[in-house]
């Protein structure tokens, strides 16, 4: 009989410790994410990569590489396989013969973290969980609060009252329990940490539980198909957590195992704010892990993670494809979010602009080349940041013209 | 050869003019708007449904019944192919065994009004616009302003002061010349109609080109492939100019023209608000066409149309069905969009809410029954509307611990 799930096990890519699937776990015993592996020589011999083309329009067409093993218990609201939009007229202003953006504003909750959601929260159904706890910086409490709400489990999200204030929409409006912490997100996770002994509760913090990888390694496989099985040479994310870096490295790596991708792994880079590059340092000094980033402050909130659970991995992604780690200061940023809306109609978020920030930067110092197939992670919707643009349109009464002549808000 | 696209001509649909499809027209000499008809007799003989479901996850794979004739017109940004979600809690909830929704915001700008802007912008480019003007609630202008910009057209955007924040980012950072008009959406439209003479200006606005509805048309088409190209029983629209119902309505019957459905279109329902309900009006009174609703309030903008150029369409449509119009009130809106995330996960927009609303009510009152298939438009992003929501979070110090003996918010 066919199998729904290849899933095989959980390890620990510190300590080397296996666990079982069908219970709840969190980390390690020795601290670290776990990370699931499949049994791919079976699956192999059971799946084709053309049969994956004839699906579904989700990121559960990859069911077989996704860890929840009963379709039942698959929550889903549409997400996965979101465009992969060429964009020839950056593309020609940077010197890049293909560039291509994988926009993650056309999912759910508008943020690529519904991914992670969609699947942490269907295997979290499968294993039994009732209730969860997290913090957040805003977009991912808000998916996993709306994940958790269709799946019918119960979530409170602890979040710094200075994060984004439509998330706490989305969250209150999910049922969640929403708690604002007047601190960083280290005092939220904090504050949950203790919710989760004194409740025992199931902890959804990032790496904390090891299926959210999973959910981001879909932005890997949909990469691959979309171009068709062909590797691009370079793929740039913008690095917090670094969830998704290590996911679509993964991914690839499964691909390669199940034979569907040939040839050398695309580079990857991870892009960092100026104002909290503690991958970009590590990277830097030759290290493999990184150090707490102080007084970190960014525009770009998804990439304002002062120190990562998982930098060890992120870092190992890197080295292992001949990749690098790029910090982009909020000005070329913002900068570079106003050119892709001018000149591609596409309004992304600062962190998805600091990525083009970095190809121009990587292009102009050849690190990148002209014939070079290069992907940009845009990890969410412009729409989901109101407040970082300044606007001054022209102001009309009702029986004022248009005059032409005026000079009219070209957009800097 | 196979041709990229089957148009034949434009006719009115009340004077029955015809015009050509490769010069630039906006309304018929006689003032109505003007429709797209295509040869499908000689598609018949060339296309066949299946063909469809291989082709490309955007609506361009229905190329066939879109305007634009050459290929290398089309300005995409991956519209198109939103997830059509069942809804089984809610619809236990109000008794009914498929509730559907199609979920507009898996799209680029968040709302519908992509799908007008893509095909209406790539069919002006074909015909050669190099600047066009419209007046704009906000998502439209928005949608328009950036597919404007992927095309290398000049957009010109009057908005109300009072339209929302977030739109005049989208328009701005587009590179189009946004201004703001201290009124209504009808003293925007009045300034563009004098712009459009003086400076012989390609009129966008809604219904004034042939193209947008043809955009909009592809809800129905994606709707009828999404069930396996069966017929629901219902489709809900949230109505302001309505264009979205024609549309529906149009690719429906050429659907069934074509032979790829069979049986009894769908009932399709006008959803308006109780601020703003001139069609449920004329509706009410067997009229065919509508009268101009004075001081119209609703919080969902985008139903906020008080005369709509097409009403006589709208209306015909829902004669033609069976159908019917229904008003619902802001608070029975907001309840239901609470509901709706509560329940299915889905922050959708005020006036998709309002489609739950009118399900519920027309339920209750046996108009539609338990066995049919109801599909309900949400036509945008909840997080496009960030001020409709009102939150009430715990707050916690750093040293605080989440006390779960309190009463935590749950979202009333």
């Amino acid at each position: 009989m066919l199998k729904f799930s290849y899933i095989s096990h959980l390890y620990c890519p510190k300590c080397g410790n296996t666990f079982g699937t069908s219970e709840q776990h969190q980390v390690c015993t020795c601290g670290s994410p776990l990370l699931v592996t499949y049994d791919l020589e079976k699956m192999k011999k059971n799946v084709a990569p053309g049969e994956w083309g004839t699906r579904e329009l989700t990121l559960w067409r990859y069911h077989e590489l996704l860890p929840v093993e009963e379709e039942i218990n698959v929550v889903s609201l549409g997400e996965g396989m979101t465009p992969l939009i060429p964009l020839r007229k950056l593309g020609n202003d940077m010197s890049i013969g293909s560039l291509y953006m994988k926009d993650e504003a056309l999912i759910p909750t508008g943020t690529f973290k519904a991914r992670g959601a969609a699947v942490g929260v269907s295997k979290a159904k499968e294993v039994g969980v009732k209730e969860l706890v997290m913090p957040t910086n805003g977009n991912a409490g808000a998916a996993w609060a709306l994940y958790a709400a269709r799946a019918g489990i119960i979530a409170t999200i602890v979040m710094p009252t200075d994060a984004p204030k439509i998330n706490r929409n989305e969250i209150a409006l999910s049922g969640a329990n929403l708690y604002l912490v007047n601190g960083l997100i280290s005092d939220a996770g904090k504050i949950v940490g203790k919710a989760v002994k004194d409740y025992n509760l199931y902890d959804a913090s990032t790496l904390k539980e090891p299926y959210r990888i999973e959910g981001k390694k879909t932005m890997g496989l949909e990469i691959a198909e979309q171009l068709n099985w062909n590797m691009p040479d370079v793929i740039l994310y913008p690095t917090g957590g670094g969830v998704g870096l290590i996911g679509i490295y993964k991914a690839l790596n499964e691909l390669k195992e199940l034979g569907w991708v040939k040839g050398k792994l695309p580079r990857l880079v991870a892009v960092q704010s100026t104002g909290c590059a503690p991958i970009v340092e590590a990277w830097e000094e030759g290290k493999h892990e990184s150090v707490f980033w102080k007084n970190s402050e960014t525009v770009a909130f998804g990439i304002n993670v002062p120190k990562a659970l998982g930098d060890f991995l992120v870092l190992d992604a890197i080295y292992n494809t001949d990749g690098c780690a790029i910090a982009i200061d909020d000005e070329s940023m913002l900068k570079e979010q106003e050119k892709v809306a001018n000149m591609e109609g596409c309004f992304i978020c600062p962190e998805g602009a600091a990525t083009f920030a970095a190809i121009r930067s990587l292009r102009e110092s050849g690190w990148v080349g002209q014939d070079e197939t290069v992907v940009a992670l845009n990890t969410g919707a412009g729409i989901k940041y109101p407040d970082i643009i300044e606007v001054s349109p022209g102001m009309l009464g009702k029986e004022d013209s248009i005059n032409k002549l005026e000079p009219v808000y070209k957009g800097d």
